[in-house]
């Protein structure tokens, strides 16, 4: 029987990360796969949709570039060749992975890989095996979460793993779930030419979100032609001769049926399982409990990413990923969740780092919360993109920054400067003199520090 | 007399803050400006070019969206419309400038301001009027510089300052000077479909900034079809029956003559010192000299921006101003420029803030520098636009971050993020635990800390 110092099951973001982390490290490491390597957010996430948004960008500017005075003729889009090119991202990406691991000499394994408490673990693939290892990170993710509706047994539907594989441009969709997913995807359909309509059971968009960015993002989407309920339960689905149904009731009880070409199913993901099935772990709720180590109620035997639940984001999974590696190595790191940057990569993008305003008051600060609107940022005007905005949530017994919120174009690319103040434990007045530079979106953010101590210049 | 506790001439970047911040700190505020609010960055530079730059920005996707699979018919261009919406964007924000004036109750007085050594301020407009002030803001800015080359009397020539005013898109045009304003133009002309050549003197574009920058930058404006001749003379431009003429010369002392229809000069810059005619002021070199409190040699007269040379960007002219407003309001403030960013808006952008390589040896540090490139990294790579890198600069000490250079897209938005490193005295390990989110172009900056430390992930 082949052993390593550390084995961990599952090759997406927290897993592969782990790997070349340990192995950098000097451990010996095996990596077990059943699928592909980089997961769900290479293979069926983040990147696949980040692709196709990137589509979405181009075609919504194409649009706007007519009043600027950039004519076209005639769009159109090839499905195929977009998906193909969606392909050949993540080919080039999971080549990438390999070609990591491989030079940090990681074997890997390719099939289902089941623990055991004494750290064995049965692979089954096309070859099955069983390898041991001093440590195991357990890092097998999530699969999308179908609710009980009535009819979904008896209609096709795509999930989040399977919309990727859609093969024509849907005259119409229904998308039930308003997070972070169902709203990307709602803006990829529509920049396709697909009428799109979006119901949430929460009385906004992205409720884990800052309500004035719901705000801002619902405004957006309806300008788009997006169809939009909140407050509003699915019923049941169903097919029609023409098409599919969906039935929906609103706040007050009213109730009418949706009729639409595609269905697409987007209200969560639930943990994978399926390796620790013989193990008997402490669970927090549906999710593998882990202690600030990363490490299980089973010593040597760590978890991380989606199957630990909590933020369910890649990079919170590569975090996770390296401080058990470097725990599984023999250092003692804690995680630390001060600093988790949150995207929304619809148009205008959604970026948030910290507390909330909620949450922060929740813990008792003396919150001050200001606001500042791109309708006045020079770069916003240049890029006919003004509907954003800056939030600073703060102390104000000494100007700790405590969360910020951004709306606007490129601020997932922007949302690491506020998380590089909260991660150093910068203040509000340091913000305010730093030098931001102009013409950029970012320098909102100088103008809502200074904005919020009452010395802003445009404000 | 009328009178004022501050009064300040130029109502640019510089200027214009500075009066606001001023009136923030309760002072009577005058503010004299000859031309037009917003000065040369918002009339004649940052904001028409940036407004220029999104369209070149749109166009060049356009072109690639191609192979993607997004189909357009036959681009066409209406110039006017451009130029139509460029001027909407400068009145948008100029308007914005005066209603922040008045809420400040600055009175904003027309006309050309003349300095003398008693503060008081002769002011030649419509009406002329003297005004007299406790403290005056020099914040007069510059015009670009013409070099003396032969033909340039005889032949119409464009600077930044005209070239706004185009009204036919050139067939060809040469564009002597290779800095920033030069390759800003050469990308916006080469996106209208002109024919577009380059001649800088030094030996790369972009000579003060980073050595791989430019070299990124010339790949990239070659692959677009841009022709660009560096360690170049210019001996003299005239006119032929078809269009203009530009004699160079290269390294080697060959000879040739360009032949272009129109003809740009963006050599740079020099101070307008037209208001400090009757001052008797010491300089620096071509530039008014100040102190640390942004102060000439003439106590209570202050000076910011172009005028005191430096940098002269818009951003550092603004912080001045806000230096200058402080101290002419009974603070003491110094200026700080540990943090200055420095942006170029090609495309790819270029962007960086601290120490260069070469200047962080030169001031004795242990440099050690670490590159990583964008093309591993997965947003790149879904947005097509992979010749990018990251460049960290950090002394080995204690791993002080020194400077970073970023090549890629938006990275003028990233900017602020070393920005705050720097500026908070972050080291290379606390950025390098940091998360950044997945899956961005930021995340870069990630990598290249890991890599410099040796741990890194995706390298």
């Amino acid at each position: 029987m082949k052993t390593y110092n550390v084995a961990i099951v599952g090759g997406g973001p927290g897993g592969y990360v782990a790997a070349i982390r340990a192995a950098k490290e000097g451990q010996t490491v095996a990596l077990i796969e059943a699928d592909q390597l980089g997961g769900t957010c290479l293979n069926r996430g983040c990147i696949p949709s980040k692709t196709l948004l990137r589509h979405a960008e181009v075609i919504e500017d194409i649009r706007s570039a007519k009043k600027w005075g950039i004519e076209t003729g005639e769009l159109t889009f090839s499905l195929e060749k977009m998906m193909a090119r969606k392909d050949q991202v993540i080919q080039t990406l999971r080549t990438g992975i390999a070609s990591l691991l491989k030079a940090g000499k990681v074997d890997v394994f390719q099939g289902w890989g089941t623990v055991q408490a004494d750290k064995t673990i049965r692979i089954e693939g096309k070859e099955s095996t069983v390898i041991q290892a001093d440590s195991i990170i357990l890092a097998t993710g999530s699969v999308p979460f179908v609710p009980p509706i009535s009819g979904t047994d008896a209609v096709s539907y795509y999930t989040s793993d399977t919309i990727f594989g859609i093969s024509e441009i849907p005259e119409s969709i229904a998308i039930i779930g308003g997070g972070v997913i169902g709203v990307e995807f709602a803006c990829i359909f529509e920049s396709l030419g697909t009428k799109v309509t979006v119901v949430e059971m929460a009385n906004r968009l992205v409720p884990n979100e800052d309500p004035d960015a719901s705000t801002v993002l619902l405004k957006t989407l309806k300008k788009k032609g997006i169809r939009v309920f909140t407050d509003t339960k699915v019923e049941a689905v169903g097919t029609r001769p023409n098409g599919k149904a969906v039935q929906i009731t609103d706040a007050n009880g009213v109730m009418q049926e949706l009729a639409i070409s595609e269905l697409l199913i987007a209200v969560g993901r639930r943990p994978n399982l399926a390796a620790i099935a013989e193990l008997n772990l402490t669970m927090n709720g549906p999710f593998v409990a882990v202690n600030e180590y990363m490490e299980t109620s089973s010593k040597g035997i760590y978890a991380v990413g989606d199957l630990i639940g909590g933020w369910q984001l890649a990079h919170v999974a590569s975090a996770e990923g390296i401080v058990a590696a470097l725990n599984a190595s023999g250092h003692r790191t804690a995680m630390d969740y001060k600093v988790v940057p949150r995207c929304i990569y619809t148009l205008p993008e959604i970026a948030s780092v910290g507390l909330t305003e909620e949450e922060a008051r929740k813990q008792g600060y003396r919150v001050k919360v200001d606001v500042y609107r791109h309708s006045a940022n020079g770069k916003s005007i240049a890029m006919d993109q003004k509907d954003g905005f800056v939030k600073l949530i703060a102390d104000e017994t000494y100007g700790e920054i405590l969360g910020v919120v951004l709306v606007g174009p490129h601020v997932t690319e922007m949302i690491s400067t506020p998380s590089a103040f909260i991660h150093l434990e910068g203040t509000v007045e340091e913000m305010a003199n730093m030098i931001f530079p102009h013409p950029t979106v970012s320098e909102t953010m100088f103008e809502m520090a200074a904005k919020w101590l009452g010395t802003g210049i445009h404000s």
